[in-house]
């Protein structure tokens, strides 16, 4: 017995389809639901729903669309999954790392059977969480994953609800906890029905997407139970570790309860109810500490958030990156300001927005809430080429790179393959089938690049099959006889010994941002990073040079350059864009 | 000597228009600002600014716009003014009442200058503060003032600059404070040339009035500086004790730091800088505490918002009406809640709104920072007559508003001529000059009434002068000689005699939302509000009946109805549809 039960608070008739047949859904108490049982459906029985008469449309909270997008829904019982890993919750944020994939491109199957495979490989770099990029069900076999339509589904190509769950199980199983990203703020482009049940959009207010989703107009109150019921049935079913909160910044709620407290407070009623640790990490580029405040203290409480100007600010000290929103990075005291503050733009002039921006963080605020990385999907996959940092960056200052992000306050999270500086790029790509969206995203994506000076040609074409499959990490670069093999391997050490002296060493990972500080000179190039009696110490100039330290260096715990001279213990001299984590005494 | 300063960011030559001449403004250090000082000019001399060769347009900071919003600005030396309050500054919100006014129809003249002829009337009512409906020049001779362009300008007809200043100047005197409605959240739609100056509107968002006032979007650091510069400019020259902020909830604001703090901390700066009393009031319906949260509390620090939900609960108490945005009160309850919750929303079902609204607001926060009215400009002018609730109300049911309002832990706000019951209405009344704009008003009034069953010829046309004429205040109302005198003194006293008490009996006035509590019977139909020892006794029925005290009744401090019945103390036999304010032992 199956009661299928659904939101159409507009419509006059709603029936469930059935192959041919056509049954009535009665209206239930609830208002705007519509009800009805059918002994004979159960777990595999294809659905759909038609309203006031129309053509079929998938469940909005589908579960699986095993045809794709526009065609039926199935039942899946949730219930008859065979999980294995009896240990599977207690992952924390705090001193945590956490490794971002993309299932379809993280092997060359792309799917999660296959992912399953490298995460003992992900378990020897010591990553403590998983954040897989959107696995909602979207039009077209591939995709980055942010034209979501079926939030309730599992993208099939993947492998559906079960090649989920068997990789977040065998996740468990390895002590990996695995957080999703989500997407609220719009719906993909294609198979997006939602409209026809009800009011999930208004037009009160508009979004770089389309219509806004209704977080504040009439009726909104089910249009946000749908969401924090999305959340909870990922956590609650899929025993997913926590979620990612995509372009939070998006939301348009006037409310005065906001959707990310409402959602923040379903999420750890949950996790109190249950005694898990759920984590929920919003991605903002509001730079307001409101989002990750406590409730006590008037926030909304999520529990991290990503922080861009880290990125933006260790990019571009590394690159000499100015452009776009680089701009007002690059120096020094811009890194040491955003390590030492968690936001660069904390009410200060942001060239790129044109305006000021941002307000300070509260020193209380652990900075294990600000999410940090050298490179994320975006931060590659939206530049032109998609060139990771690696495919520019010397092997010096790139390890440098990842010793200032594993010796930060904030969470470290590494994109997939950086930990052995992937040979492949992490290209935009999309397969819509229909042509006209198609070819709007093709020539989006020139027109967008060739106003920054780049010729039409050069651009990789999203629909283009090839752009998907350049983009797929190759995991051969990391065989003993693939032709490149040293560098890959040597850096991969590097992130594994990294993280592992992040852990043996809490003070790394320590995240009162109010203990850092930065020893720098910005004409010579170089800094320390003062972590408790631990010293980072950085010589970004193409040439050796000596170093003061506050206090005398002693044993070296780690180092990208052996030829570091200790001889003075006051000021040792660094080689050419090396960085050594040193005890001091 | 005068220096003409402009931002116009775009522009590539900026002109100053005197007379036939045109002067080239140079770039000044502020980026997109342009400045020229000229010698000959002075208080009085009439100019305009030229862009890129264009027509001459006012200046967006005009402080006087004697021939009209089109027109020429005119330089106003705001030195020259010769004030005569010496002690002008003190009045503090707490305690206080305010007095609404709309300057065009307070008097016959509707001027500043016979405004002051009525000032001693509000002396004598004791009334602490005006609250000056929006002055700033707006296009056409008369309207409500929420079309204003000339945000720095004082609309001629009322008396411009010098009216003004007289006007607050003998409100001192008289020991009364001012504050100013002010209006940021749109510009009017006739005579708004800034979006020729610079990008003072963003497509990026938009409201009931069209393009949102740019806030958050590239250059809004200057649309802020004019907002925030303009609210210090009114409290500075024009010695205003404060300001009220239209349609607060209309911004679109998504910076962390919102235009509301902004505006707060800087008038605060100079309210402390200066060691003046200033209030910053805001029109907010989002049933958002934070608007009037401290700071410390990382609330906006707002001083005090209008209570929509206190006018809505006790007009549907008094009038049984229930529809629109009454439908969910009318219930005794629902005013209990109120007048001890502040919201009645407060996270609860919003019929009106199809959606759950608002957020319960600390006890902590004192009751004066909600502004409690039974009438203001806006509930009786967007009734489809404009009929003010004295026009269907009993004298007996206006008495019992008069005291529950006077009596509540709110800031008390009486709409002009609410005092005498006047029997003008106060209706929606426009002077577009432009035919087609009229044309869409009038259209727009009978378009939207119609929706509610009213027919066209019912609805007063805005733009027809009598609507105007018939709004104004008729003061030969409170002469003896007048046929229907008495009814008006004797509502007057009782609003005097209850203001009085207020001042005279702190306990009334007494901000604590915790010390507030309301027996009542919702099917006898009685209520009796607590205050310290005071109580607020209240019949509603149509009939006398026996109202239970938890305390016996002493003496009656104030009555409607002399026929109270005290023989049993605990229960005193009130007279239908009469209020008493009873001493309790």
């Amino acid at each position: 017995m199956t009661r299928f039960t659904v939101w159409a608070p507009k419509a006059e008739r709603v029936d469930l389809v059935l192959g041919e047949e056509r049954t009535a859904l009665r209206p239930a108490l609830r208002g705007g639901w519509w009800t009805v049982e059918v002994p004979a459906a159960g777990d595999g029985t294809d659905y759909a729903f038609s309203l006031d008469g129309g053509p079929p449309r998938p469940d909005p909270r589908s579960r699986r669309q095993p045809d794709g997008v526009h065609g039926p829904s199935r039942v899946v019982d949730l219930e008859l999954f065979p999980w294995t890993c009896p240990q599977w919750s207690g992952r924390e944020l705090p001193g945590s790392v956490i490794y971002e994939l993309h299932i379809g491109t993280f092997t060359t199957e792309g799917t999660f059977d296959a992912a399953i495979g490298r995460l003992d490989h992900l378990a020897d770099l010591g990553v403590d969480f998983v954040e897989v990029m959107p696995v909602a069900a979207y039009s077209g076999r591939h995709g980055w994953g942010y034209d979501g339509v079926g939030l309730w589904a599992v993208h099939e190509p993947y492998g559906g609800p079960d090649g989920f769950r068997r990789f977040i199980d065998a996740c468990h199983t390895r002590g990996i906890g695995v957080l999703l990203d989500v997407v609220y703020n719009h719906l993909g482009p294609s198979g997006n029905y939602l409209a026809e049940f009800g009011p999930y959009f208004t037009d009160k207010h508009h979004t770089p997407w389309g219509a806004a989703v209704n977080l504040d107009d009439a009726d909104s109150d089910e249009v946000r139970a749908f969401l924090v019921d999305n959340a909870l049935y990922w956590l609650g079913e899929y025993r997913l570790d926590g979620l990612r909160l995509d372009a939070a910044h998006a939301f348009v709620d006037t409310r005065a309860v906001h959707i990310l407290e409402e959602l923040a407070v379903a999420v750890d009623e949950l996790a109190e109810g249950t005694g898990r640790q759920i984590t929920l990490i919003a991605e903002s580029d509001l730079n307001d500490p409101r989002v990750v405040t406590s409730r006590a203290d008037r926030g909304h409480g999520i529990h991290a958030q990503w922080n861009d100007d880290f990125h933006h600010a260790l990019h571009s000290l590394l690159t000499g990156e100015r452009q776009g929103y680089y701009t007002d990075f690059g120096s020094i005291a811009a890194f040491a300001k955003t390590l030492t503050n968690a936001y660069f733009h904390d009410g200060t002039w942001s060239t790129f927005r044109g305006r000021t921006h941002g307000r300070p963080v509260d020193q209380a605020i652990p900075g294990y809430r600000f999410v940090g990385f050298l490179q994320d999907h975006d931060q590659i996959g939206n530049r032109a080429l998609g060139d990771r940092i690696s495919a520019t960056l010397s092997p010096g200052l790139l390890r440098v790179g990842a010793a200032l992000l594993l010796t930060a306050p904030f969470t470290p999270m590494l994109f997939m393959g950086e930990e052995w500086g992937a040979a492949t790029p992490w290209q935009y790509f999309t397969d819509h089938p229909e042509p006209e969206l198609g070819r709007a995203v093709s020539e989006g994506r020139r027109r967008e690049f060739g106003r920054h000076g780049w010729a039409a040609q050069a651009i990789p074409d999203p629909q283009e099959p090839k752009t998907m499959e350049r983009s797929r990490l190759d995991w051969t670069e990391l065989d003993p006889q693939h032709q490149a093999t040293g560098p890959h391997r040597s850096l991969l050490e590097w992130y594994r010994a990294l993280i592992a002296l992040r852990r043996a060493r809490p003070e790394l990972a320590d995240p009162g941002l109010a203990d850092v500080s930065v020893d720098y000179d910005e004409v010579a190039r170089w800094l320390v990073v003062r972590r408790g009696s631990l010293r980072v110490v950085v010589n970004l100039a193409d040439h050796p040079q000596r170093v003061p330290l506050d206090r005398a260096a002693g044993p070296i715990l780690i180092a990208s350059d052996d030829r570091i001279d200790l001889n003075d213990p006051g000021a040792p001299v660094m080689p050419a864009e090396s960085v050594a984590v040193i005890e001091s005494a």
